[in-house]
Order: structure tokens, then C-alpha cells, then sequence
């Protein structure tokens, strides 16, 4: 099985800010324990983050026949962003929501997302291991 | 670490009705692998399902000492119980919420949650692993 | 066939209370005569009567193999109880909602029910004739 | 006791069109039924159908003095039109409102009628039978 | 200075039904005393009831030519015909607004008119009298 | 009869400033005409003008027993006062709302009126001639 | 291919009256450049125009057989018209909703469309350049 | 007079959690200074605490007849049960609504009573004098 | 402890008019009543009436630093006065909100209050006794 | 140039409380640094403050002709006052709107502004810097 | 006559996924076609697609001089895009909006349009001849 | 002090389209003035434009650290983007959001801004002094 596990805007910056909301752990240990769990269940694990809404639609365009499944925290894309949620349901693969913050404990602006509704699941509020529990799932 | 796991209404009926959305997998099942990934992980579980919003209200109230976090799946209560999110607060325990199915893709009426803005996480749409993600995440 | 009939909350009280809105016949009356025309039309009729929401949800996931429909006036809860809709949706059986007055014409936050999208057929203000109509429904 | 039954715009395609909805039965056959339950309970039972607003409007303005009640299956109108919704009104006669299926289980611009404040029973997604269950309750 | 004075649904029952809202004056004594008061005031008063939308529209659309003002009582097509407001948006004559009963302390329904937005006067609930202001002022 | 004619905030400047929507008739060329036609009709009139919400709560309190009905063009306050409203209702004399503009041909915030529900007609757009019609219907 | 072209209320003053938004072309210069377009791609166009809601339905009844598709411009009716939805949804036809100037430019009561959700494809703004459109698409 | 003082759902609970909002006081010493109360007024209080809500309806159900009045702070189940309303409604005693916290003050969903629109009079954020208020106001 | 209490628009016509939502006792019977139970607490009491806004936020701006609380009835603006609040809140004092008949039984623009949010506590229904209770309250 | 500088309810308070949302500036500190800014750049400015909204506007009224333009900070009536819009729209100065805080990152009901539609420029959060730029702007 | 075709997010994947929405034609059959009848029209037409935002609103941008009108299918950016929308708006062009699905026949979150408001013309639900007919239309 | 200045989609056609709303400014002219003022005040200003939202929120990233304060006009991704928002609040600069026009006066989709809830200021409708006026406050 083959995951790609696609990051948004300002998650590069994670580890650096706003400890208070989503810790310390950095995009890159993310990324590494993600690789470790693939590794350890079969799974081959590619990650990608971009700040770029165009660049996120295109690599989820890309996805469909390289990958089997897409793991995606779109970040402020979640609330906003309609062309990612066609790309995704044009791809045509499984695809998983992930949010290090629990979103509904924030904002109201924050409670609604444009991917759910083609998610085959969401998970908010378990930091990394949100991510984790995306990959146990798609490779169960 | 002791963890109680609440289930709500209908989810008695788990694997033999609506597979289509719930699946085949039994509440008894769902218990026996949460028992098994806890023995695992070194907690200790306590499973609990009742159709009654009074129970698991009292369930709730008597968590307190008892348990140090609470899973809950409370199902239809989920969109209309404040007596269960009272409860859950006046716990002072982690909480976090699990859906079988994932919620936000289903009716409207279920997009809202009187529990998430109180929990710790939000899993939905992952069936079983759902709680195992969760029982994973309190124990990490 | 077999039809059960389920009442909800407060109409334990009919014929006793509130008479300019729900008339002088008590649940007796309105059983014996369910029970009269099930009789003349070759239907078995079972009545039950609940306050509580749970005992309701019970009610209806015993009815499935017992029963091939249910005439149910769930009264306050027809507004409030997505519990309710869940087990009758999960029970699979052929379902017709009652009520006594019309609630059309009423306040304003009885105007929705959460069991009307599932229901078969709605019958509401025909007082004890609602529930024949529904058993005449049924057995046509 | 004299019923005036009145059929909105399109009945009169009934049991040749969307079956899936509104049954193979015609509205030649619904009259026909009704007729003969109203000759057996002793009422005098008169129908009309009309596409036109204004024409069910005079219809229930002339049934004044000529009828004790009227059976209004309004269609569309009976999400539209205030003409009727007054009329019926300035009529003084006992109303009763049937719709073939279950207005609540389809479009959302189909749940709200501006016929149920006025009515005194409202039934819906009996078929042919609700006429016979509005005949039942007037003739009671 | 030619007057048309329209009258819409409903309005040829009055002073026959609902008299604690409408009160006791017939159409025929407020086109009369329309018609008188046009004598007085050297305007020549045309008057004309109908049920039906299209109907109004057509006495509309004819009126351009014909006739300097319009002073329309639409009765329930205040509040739902688009058809009305566009006929005399496009007829290009002075347009005033009469209802016989105040309707903002009526139903929250017809509290909205299509019409108020392109008319230069709106006057409610001062009966027939409210004719004769139009009249007055168109004529001034 | 004793009629109280009372005008709000920023009525003092008519006919000095935006005679588009005005006129140029002055508050003092309405109350003259005012006087005059109540003269007339054996009505006596008096005017009172105020900037000041609570002025004009006060001169409709000392309204009661002194006059037998108001006619009210409160301006501004027509859409934001409650004080206003609750003065009016608390008096018991008839009351006449009276705009010199079409107010449902403006901005949406002046399409709501808290006087209108307890008025007994309602005339805009009329400019002084709203007043007349007040006058003629008070006096009728 | 057969075609009815139905166009609804106040069109048939086309030409005459509010050329800025509607232009110079009469309704009879539209049909006419419709039929010889249709006469050169091979389409047999119907062209029929009424103010009346009723005279719309049935003219949709009885297209059913002897036309394969309607391009409809039904003006006012658009947006207040559940009868004319419920005529086309009935037909069974292949349907076409055009309007003269872009409904989305004026308006907000002009936003929404009855027609459209049942509609193949909705042309507005090109003037009679719609219509052509439709035929071509439905003759393609 | 008898007075029945009904205490809803996590009451059970006070003095041991969220003193912030609820502060030190057991349930015990509230029901104990509203029997001291109720002793030195003349009145007779019964004390009833249930977290569940068909028994608060039938707590209510059985007050008629038995007691004079009802002082209920319904917790949660004031924003979401229907059938306490109806309960309360029916029982045709005089009601007291009590909140110990000041639930306007709170989050939005607490704003909203099922209660209010039948009680005599609401009190909120006196604590345990809100019971001793409604026991004066009884007794006056 | 020194109380200031405040009454807004129209109170001063308390026991003159509207008794069937206010009673029969005036505001100098309400005044005289909380003066003998301030005296009988210990507390030093005041009490200013006023028709205008500004006069009660000049009120409140006085009171800081001579008074310990304020009990504010501010009838008609307590919907509309943001003025009122801020004033509150920039004095710092103990805010108690009363009305005399229950708000919440009444129409819905009555529902909001600008001042709950900022009140310790807030009474209504109780007539003159919601005034005791507030100084019982802050003496307690 | 002749500017008038207009401050609204409780701005007298400024310097004294609530410091955290207004500063310790007190509103003659800020009349001080606009009258010295006027005479730095050419600009006569005159300062008014009141508490009352009938005074502002007439404020207001008397600047029509004395002065250039207004720069109003109407405080609490911001929100609440059609009168001050009407007086502001009547008087054809300009119009430079300004408050203290940033009223967008406060409470809802403080983000609407019934002067901004008709301002020409909306300062907020600046402190008194915003009445600075606003004199800039206005003598640029 | 020159034509910018711009094609949004997406529209690079047409003919090979969710053909059931969008056919099988792919974007350069659709450029190839609009080239065709450009020729034959006259019309000078280039065509441009992107996944970004910011790359329309330069295509856009870039177009004032080079074109004389723009087709446009934003795709998602339809729904969400303000930059898109004041670069059409300051482009000063002829603006075509064109969607090759029906999109009034999809969600919700589809029926409105920020272009719209500023284009001539709405197509939608044509497929690629929603592009000719905009292409006919621009060079009538 | 170093201060950034951010200037969003289409702001870099300034001066050259639509001078009625933005004036005959180019951005060239902006950003000199801003230097000049800068270098006045002794601040370092430096500025950037993009059309992209990603470009931006990497700004905004890069801004940590190396300066001081953002002044951001976000033109059009004011009203869209979520992740300029949550890039400006991970910054933990200081914030001045800055609009050329007044976004109150113009269509109400420019009324909400993601950015004001967390700017230190908003300055709208002063042109380029706005950017000035933001300079002074973050200097002063």
C-alpha cells in the first residue's frame, strides 16, 4: 500500500509556534515517525507540505495511480478551499482528514470542513498521532 | 491507567443491522479488542452501553476516581444531549469521542456535537479502530 | 400482521389533561378501540406507553422480528429524540407517526420531526382516528 | 354531511406519471373511492381538480353554504399560495389536508405548508387511503 | 387623470366573511365610494376585482396607455407574485399600495410585499378610507 | 377629538435637506396644514416635535386623558425603539403610524418598524398627505 | 426533434418596455429567429407564451409525447412556481431554463431558480442568443 | 401550601465540582435551607433530584393534586426536553424556574428555556437564594 | 451596603395602566417596599427613575465609588441600549437585573437582554419580590 | 477648515476605567492633542461630548454650515442609532468614523456600525492616534 | 474580436475522471473545438488553464489591452475567490461565466457564484457548448 | 523598528482601473510615501505585493524574526483566507490592517475580515494615508 501524507499551509511551521495549540513536535518528526509506522505495517509513506492551495490540488492530482490513499491535514485550506475537495473526489482514492488540533473545541470559523464530507474518516486532537492512527487504518 | 468506554444508544444493535453504515463487527467485538489493545498497552479497560441518557449521565458521574479517561461513542446523544456534556465536564477526565461512522458525511443533523468542543479528540469513520486509536492516544 | 402501537411521554395523561387540545378519551379508549379495529381487520395489535426515551428506543429494537410495523406518537420527543429515529430506522420496519392535535398548528418548535423523514405515512390531527387510519394503512 | 374534495395542479396525471411517488393509481379511481366510502358512511361527496390557483380559489369560495367541509390535496399550491390559504379561511368550513406521499421524506421546500395552520388534520403518504382517513374523521 | 383601482383575491367576499378583520363594507360600497370620490376630485376611476395572478397581470400590462396611476390591493399576491411586481414595474405608471387590515399586525407572512419596493405610497389598515388616501394623493 | 401629532429625530430639518427623499415642505408647512384640515373636520390638533426619545415617551405618556389618539411619525426610532412601543401600547389611545417616505423602498433596516404591530393603519410615502389620511381616518 | 419554447408572464410585452434590461427584440422576433434556426439544424420548434401559471403546466402536461424536450423562460414563475417544477419534473423531457438578462446581476429574489435543479442547463444574459443556445445544445 | 422542588440532571453532583460556577453548596444544604424556609413561611416542601428525564415527567405527572406549585431548575434538560414542558404545561400548577448559575452569561445553548414560556417567574445566578425567591414569591 | 436601584422607560406609570401584565402596585409602593427591607438588612438604598437612556448611564456613572450595587430594571432598554451595558461594566459594581413580569412569556424581542450577560443575576416574573430578592441577594 | 469632533455614552469615563480596553488617556488628553494637531495643520477643531443620543444629533444638525466635517466616535451608539445616521447623512459633511478599540476583535454585537455605510473612512484600535489620522486625512 | 479562455482548478483532469459529472471530452478537445469556431466566427481565441488562484488573476490582469472579453469556468474558485472576481471587475471586459455541469443541480455550496454579479452572461450545464454559445454570443 | 508592508491580489494595478473607488495612486506611490515616512520616523520599512495567498502566508512566515510589525491590505484574501489569518497569528507581530476604501460602504461580502479579529488596528477608506496612519501608530 502506498500513502501519501499531504501537510498545508503554516503546518512547516510546526514545533516553532503556538506550542499552546499543537506542540512541539516539528513537521519533520512527523514525517519521520509516519515513514517509521509505514514501515512497520508495509506501508510506503511519501509526505508533502506546501503553503500553496494550486500546489496541494496538484499533488493530490498526481496521486491517483501512484498512490492507494491520501492522508491530508489541509490546514486553513479545510474551511476555504472547494478545489482541493475536487481534486480529492476526482482522485478517486481513500482518503483520511487529520487535524493535530481538535478543531470543533476552536473557532467557529474552524468547525466546518470542505473534505469531511468525502473523508472516509476524521481524526482531530491527537497531535502525530492522528496521523498514526490514519495509517493503521487505511493498512488494517 | 484505567479507561472507561461508553456507548450509547442503538449501538447494541452493532453488526446486525445497517452493516451498510455500521458494519458487521459486534458491540461484544469492539469491547474484546478495546480489552486486548488496553491489556497491551498496560490499561485497563471497563466497557459500558446503555440506550438511556440518564445512565450514561450517571456512568459518567461515577467515572470520577474511578477512571482516568473516558472514551464515549454516545451515538444519537451525541446531537442532543447537554446532560451528558455537563457530565463529562463536571468529570474533570480526558475525554475523547468516537464515531463508528463518519458523522460529517452523513444527515446535517448530525454535523454538530455537544461533546467535541469538551474532548480532548474527535475520531469518526475509522469503525473499531476508532476506539483503538483512541485508547492508544490516552496512552501514549 | 402484526402492528405495534407505541405512545411517548405525557399521553399517559390523555383524557385527563388539556382536554381543548387533546380531547376526553383516555390511552385506554384509544387502545381498546386499536385493539377492536386490528380485530375486525385480521391485524394483531400490541400497545405500549413509555415516558422515558430509552424505553421507547428498547421498545422498537424488540420489534423487529416480533412485529411488521409501528404506529408510533412519540409526542414531545417526535421534536427532540434523533435516538428514536435511529431505532426505527435500524428496525427496518414499515413505520407510521400519530399525533392526536395537529402540530402544524401549534408553537412553532413542534412544527419538525426527526421521525417524519423515515415514516411511511403522517397522520396528525384526526385524535383517535390518526391511529386507525394508520392500522387501515397498514393492512390494506 | 357535504364534502367538497379539491385536487391541485398535476393530480390530474396521477397513475400515469412518477409512479415511484404517486402510485398507478388515477384520480378517476381516488373520486371512485371516495364516493363510494362516502356513500356508505351517509356523505354526499363532490369532486374537482384544477391546475389553476384562482379556480381551486372560487371553488372553496362557492363551497360556502353548499358544503360542511373540504378535503384539500392543494400539490404544489399548498407551498405557495396565501390565496388559498385565505380563502379557506373566509370559508368557515371544516378543513382537512391530504398529500398522496410524505411531503416531510422529500425536497425541503416541500415541508412547510401554508395549509396546516389552518387545517384541522393533516395526513400525508397513506395514498388514496388519506382521502378515506379525512372522509372517516368528518363523518365521525 | 385616469385611476385604475385593481383588487385581488379574495376581496369579492368582502363584507360577507372574516368582518372582525375586513369589516362590513362590500367591494361594490368601496368601488363606490372610490368612483365618488373620483368625481369629486375630477378623476376617472376604473375598477376591477380577480382571483386569478394572470389575470391582474393582464389588467396591468392593458393599463399602460390607458391609464396614469394604479392603486392595487393585491391581497395574498402581495406577498407571492413576482408576476405582479414585474407587470407593474414595467406598466411605467405611479403605483400605490393599499391593504384594507394593517398587515404588520397580522401573520409574519405578510409582513413582506413584493409590491412596496416599487410603489410610491403604501398605506394599511384604514380600511376603505386607505382608497381614498391614494386617490387624494394621486390626484394632489 | 383631540389628536396628538408627534414627529422624531431630524423631522425639524425638512425641507432644508434631502429634498430628494423629503420634499420641501417644512415641519412647520405640515403642521399648518395639519391644524387646517383638523380644523375642518372638527378635529382639534396639536403638534409636537423632538429629537429626543425619551421626550417623546413622555409627551405619549401625558397623552392619556388629554387626547383621544396619536398620530406618530417617530423617524428613526420607528426601527429602534422599544421605549417608544411600550409607551404607545401603555396609553390606550388609537395610534397612527405616518412616514413621508416609502419606507420598504429604502435601506432594509428601515423596513421593520416597532410601532407598526400596535398601530392601527400604517401610511408611507405619502409625504404630508400621510398625515391628512391619519387625520381623515381618525375623524371618519 | 420536436421542441416547445414556453415563455412565461409579462414576456409577451418583450420590446416594449424596459429595454435596458430586456432590449428591443420582441417576442415574435425571438420565436421567429428560434423556428429558423431550428428549421435549419433539423428541430421542429412549438413556441407558446402565457401569463397564466396554470396555462404553463398544462401546456408542460400535454408536451409529454408530443415534443422531446421544453426550453423554458419562465419569468416571474421562476422563482415562486412549484407547479410549473412539478409539470416539468412529471414530463419526463429533456429541459432547458433561459432567461434574457443574467437573474444573478439583479435582484436577490431573482437568485433562485425552481427550475434549474431539475433543469439540463440554465442559460442567462445572452438575450435571444439563449434560446438559440438551448436548441443547439439539445440538437447536438 | 405545598411546594415540590424538582432538581435535574448532575445536581446530584453540587458543592464537589465546578465550584467556579456552581460554588461550595451541597444539594443537601440547598433542599436543607428551603425546608427551613418553607417551615418558617407556612409552606410544605417536598425535595426530588433525578438525572433522568422521564422521571422528572413523572415527578411532575404525580404533582397534580398533591402540591400547590413546582420550583424547577431543570439543568441541562431545560434547553432540550419537550416533555418536561408538556409535563409542566399539563399539570396546571403554578411554576418556578431556578437556575443557580446566571445561564445568560453562559455559553449560547444555555440561553434558550423549554421552561420559560410557562413559568410564572425565572430566576438565575442567586445560587440557593434563587429557590429561597421562588419560595417567597409562592408564599406571598 | 449601598443599593442604587434603577427603573427605566415607563415604570413610572407602574399601577396606572396595563395591570394585567404589571399589577396594580406603582413604583412608589415598589420603592417604599424595598427601602423598609433594605432597612431591615442593613443596606442603604436609593432609588431613581428614569424615562431617558442617558439619564440612567449618567446614573451609573455616578454611581462608582458612592453605591456597592445596582439592581437595574431597565424595562424598554434592555433590549436596545448598548449604552446601558457599557456603563454597567465600566462601574464595576455588583449588577442585579430585574423585571417584573417574566420577559420570556412575552414577545420575542423582549428575549434578549443587553445586560444579562453582565449581571450577577437576573429575576423576572416576580413582580415587586424580584426587587427584594436582588437585595436580599446582595446582602446576603 | 472647521472640524467638529464628536464623542459618544461613557467616552467621559475614558482615563478612569476599564483601562485594559480604552488606556489611561482621558478624553481632555485627547481633545488637547486634536486641538494641537488642528493648529499644527491649518485646522480649527471644536469638541463636543455627550451621553445623550438626541444631543449628538442635534450636534450634528448645528454642524451644517459651521463646520467642514465630523469625526464621530458614537461609542455604544455606533451600534444602536438610526437617528445619528440620518442626522450624519442630512448634514452633506464629511465624515470620519473612529473608535478606541478595535471593535472587530470584540464582542459580535459590536461589529456592526450603522455610520459606516456612510463614513468616509473607519479608524479602529488605534487609541487617540485614530482621531489623528483622521484630522490627516481630513486636511490632506 | 480576441477571447481569453480561462479554465480553473481541475479542469486539466476533464475527460479522464468523474465523466458521469463532466463527459469524456478532455480540455484539449474543448480548446480545440472553441478554436474552431473562433476561426470560423472570426474570433481570435487563446486558451489558458490553471490550478492557481493567483494565475488567473494575472491571466486576468494581463488580458485588459490584449482581449476584448473573457470566458470564463473558474471551477471551484467560482465559489470562493474574491481575487478573481475584482480582477475580472477591474479588467473592464466583457466577462462569460461557463460551467459544463449544471452546478444549481449539485450542492450547495455550489449555487453561488462570485462572477456572476459581474458577468454578462451565466451558462451552465451545456458541456463544452456552454463555451461556443459564450463564443456566439461575444461575437454577435 | 522594522515594519513590513504586505499588499494583496490586484493592489498592484493601483492607479491604473477602476480610480473611483481606489484613486489615481499607483502602489509605486504607496510605497514611497510609506519609505519616506518610514525614514522620517525613523522606521524601516520594506514592501512586498503578491497575488498569491501562499506568497503571503510565506511573508508573513519569513516576518518573524526579522521584523517588528506587519501592515497588511489583504485586498481580496481578507474576506477568503483563513491561512493568511492563521499566518499573521502564528507571527507574533504586531498587526495593522490597513483597506484603501471603505469596506463598509462597498458590497457586503467586503464587510467580514479574517484578519481584524486578530489586528492590533484597522484603518479603512483614508487611501493612502491609511498605510500612514499605521506607520505613526506602530512608531509612536
Amino acid at each position: 500500500m502506498k500513502i501519501l501524507i499531504l501537510n498545508g499551509p503554516n503546518l512547516n511551521l510546526l514545533g516553532t509556534r503556538e506550542p499552546e495549540i499543537y506542540g512541539h513536535t516539528t513537521l519533520a518528526d512527523i514525517e519521520a515517525r509516519c515513514m517509521a509506522l509505514g514501515a512497520e505495517l508495509g506501508a510506503e509513506i511519501t509526505c508533502r507540505q506546501s503553503n500553496a492551495e494550486h500546489a496541494l490540488v496538484e499533488e493530490i492530482q498526481q496521486a491517483r495511480g501512484a498512490f492507494d490513499a491520501i492522508i491530508i491535514n489541509a490546514a486553513a485550506y479545510t474551511h476555504t478551499s472547494v478545489a482541493i475537495h475536487d481534486a480529492l473526489k476526482a482522485s478517486g482514492l481513500r482518503i483520511m482528514e487529520v487535524h493535530l488540533s481538535n478543531i470543533h473545541a476552536r473557532e467557529a470559523f474552524r468547525h466546518h470542513s470542505h473534505i469531511s464530507p468525502i473523508a472516509e474518516g476524521v481524526i482531530c486532537g491527537l497531535g502525530v498521532m492522528g496521523y498514526e492512527a490514519a495509517i493503521r487504518a487505511l493498512t488494517a
